[in-house]
């Protein structure tokens, strides 16, 4: 897989009930807007708020509703080895292209040997030779990352499962580091401020949350890879890392659709205020 | 509610499923040894590594198997609201004296707001005047601790529901300054080193990992409250410090009851090390 994703945010209905048909309007927008594929239920997503029967009937929904599953890579990585497997699971028998699979992110400062043992359990529990798994390294939220130690372990073991991984780190040089040591690895950057340099190192791609909100420049700037391209981009990526990311892209959305129902997010998360509503229109001019 | 609580311990069987008759020997085990209560599905518990349908299932198993409900105040904080509303009915309905609710645990740096909105939300959709509530502050772990603006408001908004706190930040000032602002308040410790401290200063007395395996000296500790029976539980839990905790618990128990299923551990964790086995039986001497 070479190009950008969206982790797809999730609309909510007024009692914070998931809005699968709002989802799937707004998966279709994207892809109609040149993104290669999808990834519901990322951080973007607020995966992590919503139930395992919540995740699966959004998935079901996108399917039914046409989004093609070969260009879907759905998050599905949690706390409990159980609803990994179970969300995993669900995701290669609807299709999926592949999934991208946080570590466990309770427990802190675990070792290598339990990281391993984390996917290689989920892996070998799922069981199905179709799964095509994408490492998801952010310890800025996760607080557990994933060394390369691990990522060499699990290339070894799982030489055509264990495909690719999407480095939210914020720190290029180990995402170089990575496309070093794992050649043909598909390593996606986790911010579209990295996607040039990743290209001009192999890397994959991006898969990244303002894709939720700039599509078609953020896959043209994928095509084309000029420097002018770059800048857009990070321009509009620099005026939304200003605010919280995930109530400033759905007051976008809010915005763009006329839907007022796309500010709502679940707790822990808080909406933008009024102010920085208007701080948030004016920086993106 | 006063006195000693274990966060109980949670075995596995071969396969890594929860085990609830070997849970459901346990708990009367602790309960006989004089313990207050328990809490099934904290930190030390697993929890966050277990399904909601595991947990409820394990607590339905306890309540079945004859522990009165009225002594269980299970973990019920998930980093979904609708898990967490889910648990939360479900310990209410089965008669439990309370929960014990961790905040969202996924997204980091959260606002106040969003973590008032968090409890709040909760309580709201539980929807039971039965329902009691101890928050579980354990930022080491959880990364997201509970600050006192937010327990106020919640005191105000919720004052028959909120009646207690589980302090595992390690940082009697905390502690102190809870039970100074907050007359009333139940506030247990996460560490009985700081039991006598805490019950000094009015304190409810603790919640503690180690009561899993010192269960009947920190009872008598809680009740004698001298400086002795403290040095005595103290120089158990300093030994228990110098390993992983719950490896560390689940093998004292295999060694106890002969039964080796009980070091098993899920992933991210790992059991201890045969050279980690040896040093632990030796610095319990």
């Amino acid at each position: 897989m070479q190009g950008v994703l969206a982790p797809v945010l999730t609309p909510f209905d007024s009692e914070l009930n998931p809005d699968p048909a709002l989802l799937l309007r707004h998966c279709r927008s994207l892809l109609e807007e040149g993104l290669t594929a999808l990834s519901p239920f990322g951080t973007t997503s607020e995966a992590n708020s919503l139930s395992v029967e919540e995740r699966e009937a959004l998935l079901a929904a996108l399917v039914e509703g046409g989004v093609p599953a070969a260009r879907l890579v759905p998050g599905t990585g949690c706390s409990a080895l159980s609803d990994t497997v179970r969300l995993t699971r669900a995701a290669v028998r609807a299709g999926c292209a592949g999934v991208l699979m946080l570590p466990p992110f309770y427990y802190k400062n675990v070792s290598e040997e339990g990281l391993y043992r984390s996917f290689a359990g989920a892996i070998d529990r799922v069981g199905e030779g179709r799964l095509r798994v994408y490492l998801y390294h952010i310890p800025p939220v996760s607080q557990v990352g994933i060394p390369l130690r691990v990522i060499e372990r699990l290339l070894s073991k799982y030489p055509r499962t264990v495909v690719g991984i999407k480095d939210s780190g914020g720190d290029f040089e180990n995402t170089r580091a990575m496309l070093r040591a794992f050649p043909g690895f598909e390593v996606f950057v986790g911010s579209e401020k990295f996607l040039g340099k990743n290209l001009e190192e192999g890397g994959a791609g991006c898969i990244t949350a303002t894709a939720n909100v700039n599509a078609a420049a953020i896959a043209r700037a994928c095509r084309e890879r000029t420097e002018d391209r770059q800048r857009e981009i990070d321009r509009v990526r620099s005026a939304y890392e200003k605010f919280p990311m995930i109530p400033a892209l759905k007051e976008t959305l809010a915005r763009r659709t006329g839907n007022d129902a796309w500010r709502a997010v679940r707790p822990p998360l808080v909406e933008l205020s009024a102010e920085q509503r208007s701080a948030l229109a004016s920086a993106l001019g």
